[in-house]
């Protein structure tokens, strides 16, 4: 018989996903401890928080307190486009607190960690070509994980994000923008529009997340699977705004092609990602953009 | 017609390959100039060289004084078995500082690297499966480069080096280790010894790096090639032992199995890695180790 899922440390607790992920799990009786950034400027996690001071040592305090059975990586510096002065931060965010948490994990006895990858690290599909530096950095981590699955008996699985949408989103991405603009009929500026986006509802990301934990539950050899958590949900940025002004029964003020694409604009998000065995996206885009309304 | 070999910027230059590599390149009518890092304790390089003091600015500099053509990037932190307090060692060394080398190459119009890897990236000849922590740093810092050759064309050769062996090697590593005790005959104790080396002589890693620099100043798209080192030359510690008795006309004093192996020792180097085009090993094992005694 499987465990119970009931002790979990979760990094990444005060960004989008991973506030709702912590509620998530909380309601479901799990034991929800987050290890958070001391200079984090960030919302405050909603559960009981331990700190990671940038060293080893406090990451493997958290641990010793908190006992997860699982540790829940969602933590990173998400940057579309980096600038020169970006690197150390991206490589401290990015590389060097998930390096620490692994060695802390394999110190204390933790064994199974579910880790937060991007689709953007399969720019046209590809096994591995990414889009940003960003994406690079999430698949440098994903080769440390490796060693800790090989030699040190981790078990791991990566969930590969696509675009996520919900409520309290605060991270300036498309989604709260065009909603914001169909309430206060602001003008926007946007590029041409007719990139794709496959949309993932965070209630459909948080379900992804505790099966990939329970997965982790069952008696298994020590490995580093990856799956998709994309929705099947595509479509274009235009056809996004259509149907907010449908929802809504207003019309959007927006300037298509205002500004142009981005250097390396993802016009259709991956395919072939190996999806989640036993997930699928629940919420249809249509009622997840008219609770957002 | 294809560019001459003018002018290299040389990381690593203080070590065994790096020092070797400077005097081979030199030696040939190259213009080097090495970037070392300012707190360095190990020998210094024997060209004139920049300081890299952690940050990008003066990667920046350095580039911008010695106007390389190519970049050849052997400066890394080596560690076969790492210990928890290594690991903001590990990745400064082998993640932040090639990051820095990259972007700034990128800042002032240098899109040549060579760079590299490992062997020990491919435990049991897999496409990845690092050996250690050592290996999974160098695969990470690979998917870093990526990022630069897809989108600010970067084009960069990784070669990845097996066992390596020549004169002034510092490192502590075996065949020095034997063909000292072969002069003083102290007793080793070693582990059982039938784990396979493929050595190769450090003239002909010298040989394989002139050329994968050569073949960047080709007419090229963007792209990242990966080339093996390996000399082909395979023999187990023991055979090993024997040859230098042969060659020294004594008997070493060897208990053999008096350690264990390590905990994933590489009992056979990996097979498969696609050759570095037109480059063989040309200095025989046998002549190689001759030289040294």
């Amino acid at each position: 018989m499987t465990e119970r899922l009931a002790r979990v440390l979760l990094t990444g607790a005060g960004g989008f996903a991973g506030s709702h992920l912590a509620r998530h799990l909380r309601d479901r009786g799990v034991e929800v401890d987050a290890l958070a950034h001391a200079q984090g400027a960030g919302p405050r996690p909603p559960v009981p928080h331990h700190i990671y001071d940038g060293t080893l040592d406090s990451v493997r305090k958290a641990i010793s307190n908190a006992q997860p059975q699982v540790v829940v990586h969602l933590a990173s510096l998400f940057l579309s486009e980096h600038q020169p002065g970006h690197l150390d931060a991206l490589v401290d965010a990015n590389i060097r607190f998930g390096l620490h948490l692994l060695e802390a994990m394999g110190l204390e006895g933790v064994s199974r960690l579910v880790n937060a990858g991007t689709s953007w690290q399969h720019f046209g599909g590809a096994a591995y070509e990414p889009v940003n530096l960003y994406a690079a950095t999430k698949q440098a981590f994903e080769d440390l994980v490796d060693h800790y699955v090989t030699a040190r008996g981790l078990s791991a699985v990566t969930l590969k994000l696509f675009d996520t949408y919900g409520p309290e989103d605060r991270r300036g991405k498309i989604v709260p923008l065009l909603v914001q603009a169909l309430r206060d009929g602001r003008c926007l500026e946007l590029s041409p529009g007719e990139q794709c986006l496959e949309l993932t509802h965070v209630d459909d990301v948080c379900a992804g997340f505790e099966m990939a934990a329970l997965r982790l539950l069952e008696p298994r050899r020590s490995e580093h699977e990856r799956f998709g958590l994309g929705s099947g949900h595509v479509v274009s940025l235009r056809e996004l705004a259509r149907l907010l002004e449908d929802l809504g029964g207003r019309t959007l003020d927006i300037r298509w092609g205002a500004r142009p694409y981005r250097a390396r604009e993802v016009m259709q998000p991956p395919e072939g990602l190996l999806p989640l065995p036993g997930w699928r996206a629940r919420v249809p885009l249509r009622r997840g953009l008219e609770a957002l309304l």
